[in-house]
C-alpha cells in the first residue's frame, strides 16, 4: 500500500474542504450570522493549516511521488469521503444547529453522497450558512471531490484514472479525452455551465428568492435533494417545478452526451444507447403511474406535473418532493422502488444502480435464453455498436449480487428498530441509492431522525456504499486490505 | 424441436396422472363420498385413454424415438407441469369444492409446485378425496413427476438427464450414479422411506387422526404446506410439531446426503459444505429471532417451539404455520423474507434460491474483494474440495439476476390490486419461492383468494418459475423457441 500517497490525497481533500468553508463564511457574513461565519472561518483555517502540515511538513521530504494503482485509488477515495464527511459535520454541531455529532455526520454524508435524507424535521430554523453548506455538499459530491482535485491539480505518476474510477459512477469510466486531468476539467466545466443555466432560469421567478434559488440549483445539480423549505419544492411555482424536472433529468444524463454535443457530434450523442433506455424507463414509469392514478380516481390533470416531477426526482435519485406519496396507491410505491433502484445514467451525478448496468443485465438475460435455444451460436453483447467484454459483464453481475446482499443485510439491521416493513425497506433503499425520500413512516415532514443510532450508522455506510458503488468501501473495510 | 418426443412425454404425464387419480377415488369410497369418487375415477379413466391415444395411436408409427437434448427437455418439462396442473384442477371444480376453474388451477399449481398457497379460507369443508389429492400433489411435485416417470420407465436414446435437470433443484444435478434412471430410482426410494418414517412417528399421536397424518406427512415431504385444518398445524400436539420440524429440515436437505449415508460414507456425508451452510443459516435465524423476541418482551419459553418450527417451515419453504406472524416484530418479518429467499438445499424438495447457490454467490463476493487486493493471484472457487467451473458460477449469477427481475416485475403487477406493500411483496415472495405463507394482509385464516384474477395468473407463473428454477419456463414463453 502506498500509504504516503493516500495521506497526500487526504491532505489535498482536507485543504480543499478548508477553502470551500470560506463560502458559507461569506453567506454567514451576508446574513449577519457572525457566530456561524466565525465557526466556518475558523474550521476552514484549521483545515488549511492541517493540509499544509500534512503535505509540506510530513510528506515534504518524500520525493518519490509514487502514483496510484488499482486498489490504492479505491481505498484513498473511500477514506477521503469519510474524512471530509467527519470534518464537514463539525460546523453543524458547533453552531448548535445539529447538536448531536452522529446526526451531523449523517446529514453531511447524506449531503456529499447526494442522498438528501435528513435527520431534521424543521430545516427553516437553520442558519443560512448551514443551509448553504448543506446544499453545497450536494453540488461538490455530485461530480466528486477527487475529480475536482484532479481538474485543478496536476498529478505526477501512477494512474490518476484509478481515483476517477472510484468516484465516477458507471460500469466503465467514460474517458472523454485520453488524459484524466483534461477529462476532469471538461466534466467540471460542463457541470458549472449547466448549474449556472438552471440558476438563471429560476432566479427571476417570484416564488423563489436568490438564496433559495442557489441552494435549490445546487441540490438539483448534484441530484441531492436537500430542500431549504420544510415542504421541499411544493410551495414553488409550477414553472420552477417544470424547470427543475427538466434539469433533474439533464443532470441524470451521461455527461458524455454533453461532451459530444459540444464537439458538434450531435448524431452520435443522440445515438447513445443508455440515453434511449433512460428515456424509455422514465416515460414508461410516467405513463404507468398516470394511468394508474386516473383509473383509481386520483384525477389526471392536477397530478400530471407531480407525476413527471416525482418520477424524475426518484429516477435521478434527487429526492425533491412535491406531494405526500403516502396517499398514492401502492402501485406507485412499487414503481418508485423500481426507479430508485434503476437510478441515473453512468457518468452522471445520479445514484442508483445506473441505467447502463441494468441494460447490461437485461441484455445478458436475453442472451441466456437465446443461448439455450441455439447453444452453438457465438454471441457478444454490444453497446453503442461496440462489443462489451465478458469481464465487464461478469463484474456488473457480481456488483449486482453484492448490491442485493448489502441491501438485505442493511434491511435486517434497520428492521431491529421495529418500524413497519415498508418504512424500513424504503429508508434503506432511499439511503443506499442516494435518493433521500422515504415512504411509509417517513413522509414529507418526518425525517430520518427517528431511527436509532445503529440504524443511522448502517445508513451512513449505505449512503457511502451507494455513492462510491460498493467496491471502494468494501476494500476499505476488508481486513485483507490492511494485512501486510 | 423434437415435437414428437415432447408429445410422448406429455402422454406419459397425462397417463401417470390418470393412474394417480385412482388414489383419491379410493379415499372417496372409504369416506362414502361417491360423487367425488366418481369424478376422480372418470377423470382418471379419460386421462389414461387420452394417454394411450397419444402414445399408441398418434405416435405409434414413429419408430425414430429420438431422445431429448438441452432445450427440448426444458420445454417438455415446463409444458408437462402446466398440463398436469390444468388437468389436476378439473376434479376440484367438477366436485364443486372450488367452483372457479382459475382458482382451482391456482390451487393445483400451488400443490404441484409445493407452494401451499391456498385460495381457500376454510379447508375443513372440502371433501376428503379433494383434501387428499391436494396434499398428494405436494408429495408428487416435491421430488418431481418426470423424475418419477424416469424411475419407472426406461427412456431410449437422447439424454434423459435433461429432463431431470429441468426438474431437480440446484446449480448442478447431483448424479448419484452414472445412469439417470438408477439415480431417479434411488431418489424416489429414499423419498418414500423418509415419508413412511415420518408417518409412523406421528400417526399414533392422539392429536392427529390417520387421514390427517397421511396428508400432513405428504405436505411435509414435498415441503408443500397445504393443511387439512384451518389453523394449519397449530392444534396438533407439541410432539407432532417437533417431529414435523425435524422432518421439514430433513426434506430440505440435499438427498446426496442420504445416499452417502446409505453407502456407509457418513464421513463424506457430513462434510458436504452446503449442509453446513444450511445448518448455519437455520441456527443463526433461530438464535436472532429468539433474542429479538426476548428483548422485545414476547417471552422466551412459550415461543421456543414456534421459532424452531417457523424458521424450519420458511427456510425449507414448507409453509406450515403454528402462530400468526402478524403479531411478531418486524425484524422477524425481514428474517422470514431472507429465509424464504435462501430456501432449501439443492437436490432437496425445498424451494427458494437454494443454499448451494447462495454459497457460490457469497464465495464470489469474497473472491472479488481478494482479487482487487491481489490482482495477479489466480483464484478458483471450491465446493467440497472440488473447483467450481467459471461457467457454473456465471450461470448462477445470471440466474440470480433473472430471479430478481422477475420478482420486481411480479411485485409491480400484483401491486395493482392495491393491497399494502408488505402484503403484496410477501404474496409474491411466498408464491415465487414456493412457500405459501403470507405476511401483512394474508395471515392465518386469510387466503390468496382475495387477489384479482390477473394477480393470480402472475402468481401461478411465479410458482412455476420458482419450482422449475426459471430457465424451463423462460424458454417455454420465449418466442424464439417457437420460431422455425
Amino acid at each position: 500500500m502506498n500509504s504516503k500517497g493516500v495521506l497526500r490525497i487526504l491532505g489535498f481533500v482536507i485543504g480543499i474542504e478548508g477553502v470551500f468553508f470560506l463560502l458559507p463564511t461569506l453567506v454567514g457574513l451576508i446574513y449577519k450570522e457572525y457566530f456561524g461565519a466565525t465557526v466556518y472561518f475558523t474550521t476552514g483555517v484549521i483545515c488549511i493549516l492541517l493540509a499544509l502540515l500534512i503535505v509540506k511538513v510530513i510528506l515534504g521530504k518524500d520525493k518519490s511521488k509514487k502514483g496510484f494503482y488499482g486498489k490504492e485509488g479505491f481505498v484513498a477515495t473511500a477514506l477521503s469521503w469519510i474524512v471530509m464527511s467527519l470534518i464537514g459535520a463539525i460546523p453543524f454541531t458547533v453552531t448548535g444547529d445539529i447538536p448531536n455529532y452522529l446526526n451531523a455526520v449523517f446529514e453531511t454524508v447524506s449531503g456529499f453522497t447526494t442522498t438528501g435524507a435528513s435527520i431534521l424535521s424543521d430545516v427553516e430554523v437553520l442558519l443560512h450558512c448551514n443551509l448553504f453548506f448543506r446544499s453545497f455538499t450536494h453540488w461538490l459530491g455530485g461530480m466528486g471531490v477527487l475529480v475536482f482535485i484532479l481538474a485543478i491539480m496536476p498529478m505526477a505518476g501512477g494512474s490518476p484514472l484509478s481515483l476517477m474510477k472510484a468516484e465516477s459512477p458507471g460500469p466503465t469510466v467514460s474517458k472523454l479525452v485520453p488524459k484524466a486531468q483534461k477529462t476532469a476539467m471538461i466534466l467540471y466545466g460542463l457541470y458549472i455551465a449547466l448549474t449556472l443555466l438552471e440558476f438563471l432560469l429560476i432566479v427571476f421567478d417570484p416564488s423563489i428568492n436568490v438564496f433559495q434559488a442557489i441552494c435549490h440549483t445546487m441540490g438539483t445539480a448534484g441530484t441531492g435533494g436537500f430542500g431549504v423549505l420544510n415542504d421541499s419544492v411544493a410551495s414553488f411555482s409550477d414553472y420552477v417545478k417544470i424547470v427543475t424536472t427538466v434539469f433533474m433529468l439533464l443532470f441524470g444524463l451521461n455527461f458524455s452526451f454533453y461532451y459530444l454535443l459540444m464537439m458538434r457530434r450531435a448524431k452520435e450523442a443522440f445515438k447513445i444507447e443508455e440515453i434511449r433506455w433512460y428515456a424509455g424507463v422514465y416515460l414508461t414509469a410516467v405513463a404507468l403511474m398516470l394511468i394508474d392514478l386516473a383509473v383509481k380516481g386520483f384525477g389526471f390533470g392536477k397530478n400530471i406535473i407531480n407525476v413527471f416531477f416525482s418520477c424524475a426526482s426518484l429516477m435521478t435519485t434527487t429526492g425533491y418532493t412535491v406531494t405526500d406519496f403516502g396517499d398514492w396507491p401502492v402501485f406507485t410505491g412499487v414503481i418508485f422502488f423500481t426507479l430508485m433502484f434503476v437510478g441515473g445514467c453512468a457518468g452522471s451525478t445520479g445514484g442508483g444502480f445506473k441505467v447502463a448496468r441494468i441494460m447490461l443485465l437485461i441484455k445478458q438475460i436475453s442472451r441466456d435464453v437465446r443461448k439455450q435455444i441455439h447453444p452453438n451460436r457465438i454471441t457478444t453483447i454490444k453497446t453503442d455498436g461496440k462489443a462489451v467484454s465478458e469481464e465487464v459483464l461478469a463484474s456488473t453481475n457480481r456488483l449486482f449480487i453484492t448490491y442485493i446482499f448489502i441491501l438485505v443485510l442493511s434491511t435486517l439491521v434497520v428492521s431491529l428498530d421495529g418500524f413497519d416493513f415498508t418504512t424500513t425497506f424504503a429508508a434503506v433503499m432511499s439511503t443506499y441509492n442516494n435518493i433521500g425520500v422515504g415512504l411509509g413512516g417517513i413522509c414529507v415532514g418526518d425525517s430520518f431522525g427517528m431511527f436509532s443510532a445503529s440504524s443511522k450508522v448502517v445508513m451512513i455506510f449505505d449512503m457511502l456504499f451507494g455513492r462510491l458503488e460498493i467496491i471502494p468501501m468494501l476494500l476499505l473495510i476488508s481486513p485483507s486490505t490492511w494485512r501486510k
